[in-house]
């Protein structure tokens, strides 16, 4: 299904956007890089945001800020209209914004391309082995001349009919089999685990009365510190039949795999975390089985990746020195256990596969990410980044992986910031600035009056910031701008995103210097990391063709303001992928083939470790990456040449 | 360690045997096969078994009952007087008792060779394949250059130090690793379970601190379905470190398997079964470890053998299509399973290995005895023997193997006579009759006066009744005898074994026509087994090179007398074995050595199971069988010739 979509033509400035049918103006100008006063976050309130309609039809965009005679010559609220149809919207240029300010306009909004898993391009690419498939019986019924033992019966004909052999007997099978073969008259279905080595057995884990081959699920888990997400997944279509997330319990214990660690280290700590989690994980699993409407009986198994310390946690595996030099893990690869071993309230049949890991502090998280995102099969060298509090890096394609994760702090989940906030209702997300008034065009998720800053949006305010030289490449403030907007307060200063009035907290929204400290200490952990590594293998940051974006940072970050503070190296927008929860996916795709759950093994011996902390190289890149974006300016020479040209001006 | 023995010799008679030092005269006198009318069991106080001492020394058999002049002449209570030295001992001719009399005198007793497990022979045979091994190890410390996870490093130095690969690792060996590495200092021994077959991966069940590789062991139980024997045994010397019995607590639900599985069949009650089952097993667990002071941690495997019920139960498997025709057991091969997910209290690492059955009536306590016997690896025709309240036979040799199982109903155990009772304090185990007075001579178990008789006994007492033609080939007391020992009660002939005031149950203790035509039934159902599997393979009886006899049964019956009422075929007793309880040896067995449990699936595929009820022939050979010894006499060579010589008398 094609969406509608339609052009909006932003005049003086004659740019041209394509946006969706039902988008706001100010939205489409923001994509579009186009500058409009805004301060309440896309409410309405503020009526500062009035453009004139010269061509086309909106919906909505009037309100008591409006005079009637400004409604008749047709403006109306950026942050109210709806574009239902090709628009030319004029900005009325009130303050004396002249040409260059004009050509000043930032770049583009560029968000990454969404990929998505395709169950049939994994048959086509002939990565496709069934995990399990399930064979429908018509047995013939015991007589005294024939009165083999049920299972042996059961297995003879899956012999003689479907050349079934060398199958292992799970025992809840053999516990069920005597009601199960004789409720359908003998008609049954077995259902087999097929192994991952083709040395070994294909496993008989549940027999069914009747034929139930048509049904057959299983379910990827992703074990995050702070979310935990589950999907019911249909083993014959690949389709996702339900899906949810909910807070892992564990958070109650602390935010951090650290503090989990020590929570985990006192008496009874272990086994208490892994209870809260397994019922978090209980709550979702139950949600989704009922959500899809699937039987119990015809789930096989259930396929989680987490971080180390996530894992070890849910294997009651005391995770101790996972936070103690040199970083030991207990294992990295773990056996298949009974689901209802861990806790899961799923029947006896039910596996659950735990994907394994590289160290410490890789995990089976960012492994399921490689193998959900095909890096390890590409011949371009990628860079996969899935950044929250910690990020995590690899680098590499088919030939080889190297990977590190390093401590980004919380600043892109609007942790640690003055006025920092989850990306929620209130956040500003997105950021523009008048060059020359320094007025701030805001939008906020819900489009209501700000309550703070999410992760993207001060990604984007210190990107504007410094592309426009309100701040410097240290991330100060340029002392002589005379505008009220940016002020000191207790000795520190600070730009002023909405006054008292236009917020929700009564207090005035702001970004602070040490706000925008604490951002480049972020990204400069991360783009150190991905230099190291680099290093370490003998390429620089211009090899990198492809980057692949994973977790929920991915999601609406600006690509060019992440290049613009030096997050990102500079590459084409299009080469830039978003895959959202990598480690969902690479639990979904192992679910759905046993090609993912045989290659990965050989994926994680060809991943290289590199503890930064240990990797001499680490620290000088740390410190020339605590600029904007970067001491070596030539690194990023689209912005290089941006700046000269602004200077130029 | 070679026992003292004194020679006694029997006068008249002529007879001498072989005795331990401190046996009872009258002990030596029944193996000897010479009468001494003696009816209080050995108790002393009945003051018939007066015997003359005519050389030699004797310690005690001084009583109230012997005058001192008597005393002063040598006679002694030959149930009291114990034998210390050679001896000649005159039995007193009281009564008329002639020359015929005394070549009349019953055959000596014979009781089977016992053959008990011997380690060594084992391993001299080539059937020693270590199922356990331990490895100790000495590993670096980790270090930031160097930190693998916990269990790679121990997996690695396995590999390189003692050439173990493929190793499949236990959950809860990764739960313990991180402590138990870094307890003494990274030295730690490993414990490597190895495959049954050459293709399978040895599994690593545990880890400890420090040097434990001379502590090994495993546990073998049998799952009886009245009694539960378990042993802890040491894996590197083959030694039995502590033996313990109890009843199984499942008897409160049922005597017998039928009753069992009827109990099964109701809500709730496979579960209560299970519960119970695990309940007495614990306790056997928990004493035999205690006996033996093992470590719960140095323990590897539990090996368990049982009938085909009480293996369902125990496994929570319903065994309800076991007691309906075509008897179809659910299964009768079991995989391996966590002994702590059966219920059992052992370490995490622990598994239950379970003996494989053949059919619902052939079990693995036949098939553990059938390993655990030899029998598989036998050139000569061997007929195994399992009697107790069902009857399981094996016969055949390495070549081929068929097996049968008959009710033989409670008679073997005491069980349905009017006086009977298990082999317990009282229990009238031997008895010999005088010819010409029809006076008793009877031992019970702990010398005490009698209480009834038990399955030996009966056996006893039956044959010695029938070689005497006390009653004739049908069972029946011959009518003409005139003596007050042969009576009629509620219109049924009985012989009186002890009077009145003999017992200590305030009645006579009788032998009743009804209790002889049980031990009819009851032999002639398992002679009839026995005919059936030979005639189906196309051999006789006479065929029969070696008997293994099994169960508690085949302890202290006398071999003759099991010939002469036809339970058994007439074979040189030297022939016959007895290994007590086949399914513990069994067990313990395939404790000691992978190559039994790897055996075994070759020798169960090997045993042809007979259902006796759906062959043809059997009622036919059962109905001949329902004879002392026999419809056809000339299967006893030997008794029709005594017989015949009696008859010239």
């Amino acid at each position: 299904m094609k969406m509608t979509t339609h052009i909006v033509k932003f005049l003086p400035h004659e740019t041209e956007i394509e946006v969706p049918d039902g988008e706001t103006i100010i939205h489409a100008a923001m994509e579009a890089g186009i500058h409009i006063n805004a301060s309440c976050g896309g409410e309405g309130v503020c009526g500062k945001c009035r453009v004139m309609i010269e061509q086309g039809t909106v919906e909505g965009g009037i309100t008591e800020k409006l005079s009637l005679e400004d409604q008749d010559k047709g403006y109306r609220l950026a942050c109210q209209a709806i574009v239902k149809g090709d628009l030319a919207v004029r900005i009325p240029v009130e303050s004396a914004m002249d040409a260059s300010a004009l050509r000043m306009h930032k770049t583009p909004r560029r968000s990454a391309h969404i990929r998505e898993m395709n169950f049939d391009e994994l048959k086509e690419k002939g990565l496709f082995v069934p995990p399990v498939e399930k064979k429908f019986l018509q047995l013939p019924a015991p007589t005294p001349q024939d009165n083999l033992p049920d299972i042996t019966r059961l297995i003879s004909y899956l012999n003689a009919q479907h050349d079934e052999h060398r199958l292992d007997v799970a025992l809840s099978v053999i516990r069920k089999i005597p009601e199960a073969i004789r409720e359908k008259d003998f008609e049954v279905t077995a259902t087999l685990v097929r192994p991952v080595r083709d040395v070994g057995k294909t496993r008989l884990i549940n027999v069914q009365p009747g034929d139930t081959t048509r049904r057959s699920y299983a379910i990827a888990m992703d074990i995050g510190t702070t979310t935990i997400y589950g999907q019911v997944i249909d083993l014959i279509s690949g389709d996702v039949l339900a899906e949810y997330g909910d807070f892992n319990g564990q958070i109650s214990y602390g935010d951090d795999v650290i503090t989990r660690i020590v929570y985990a280290e006192k008496p009874g700590g272990l086994e208490r975390l892994q209870e809260v989690v397994m019922k978090t994980i209980n709550k979702v699993l139950d949600k989704i089985i009922k959500k899809s409407g699937i039987d119990h009986e015809d789930l096989s198994t259930i396929t989680l990746a987490g971080n180390t310390t996530m894992t070890q946690l849910m294997l009651k595996i005391n995770p101790k020195y996972i936070r103690r030099s040199p970083y030991v893990p207990a294992a990295t690869l773990y056996p298949p256990t009974r689901a209802k071993d861990l806790g899961m309230a799923v029947g006896d049949h039910v596996s659950a596969l735990v994907y394994p890991a590289v160290s410490s502090y890789v995990g089976g998280d960012i492994v399921a990410g490689v193998m959900g995102s095909g890096i390890y099969r590409t011949e371009e060298l990628t860079l996969y980044l899935d950044v929250g509090t910690n990020a995590e890096i690899v680098i590499g394609n088919k030939d080889w992986l190297a990977c590190a994760a390093c401590s980004a702090g919380p600043a892109f989940e609007g942790g640690g910031l003055k006025y920092g906030m989850r990306a929620e209702k209130g956040a500003i997300e997105d950021f523009s600035i008048d060059p020359l008034t320094y007025e701030p065009m805001i939008i906020t998720i819900g489009h209501v009056r700000p309550k703070g800053i999410c992760g993207s949006g001060l990604i984007t305010m210190v990107a504007t910031l410094f592309e426009m030289g309100i701040i410097d490449n240290l991330g100060k403030f340029n002392r002589d701008l005379k505008t009220p907007r940016i002020r000191q307060k207790d000795g520190i200063y600070e730009y002023v995103l909405a006054w008292k009035d236009e917020t929700q907290i009564g207090r005035a929204v702001t970004l602070t210097e040490i706000d925008i400290e604490n951002l480049i200490r972020a990204k400069g952990a991360i783009y150190s990391g991905c230099m190291t590594l680099l290093t370490e293998v003998g390429m620089s940051i211009q090899d990198i063709e492809h980057i692949i974006l994973a977790g929920g940072f991915g999601s609406y970050v600006d690509l060019e303001k992440a290049m613009v503070i030096g997050l990102l190296p500079e590459i084409d927008p299009d080469k830039v992928t978003f895959i959202g929860n990598g480690s969902l996916m690479g639990a979904r795709m192992s679910s759905l083939t046993n090609r993912i759950r045989k290659d990965v093994v050989e994926v994680i011996k060809k991943m290289t470790n590199f503890e930064l902390s240990d990797t001499s190289s680490y620290m000088d890149n740390y410190i020339a990456a605590l600029f904007l974006p970067h001491t070596d300016i030539n690194q990023f020479p689209k912005l290089k040449s941006r700046l000269e040209a602004h200077k130029k001006n």
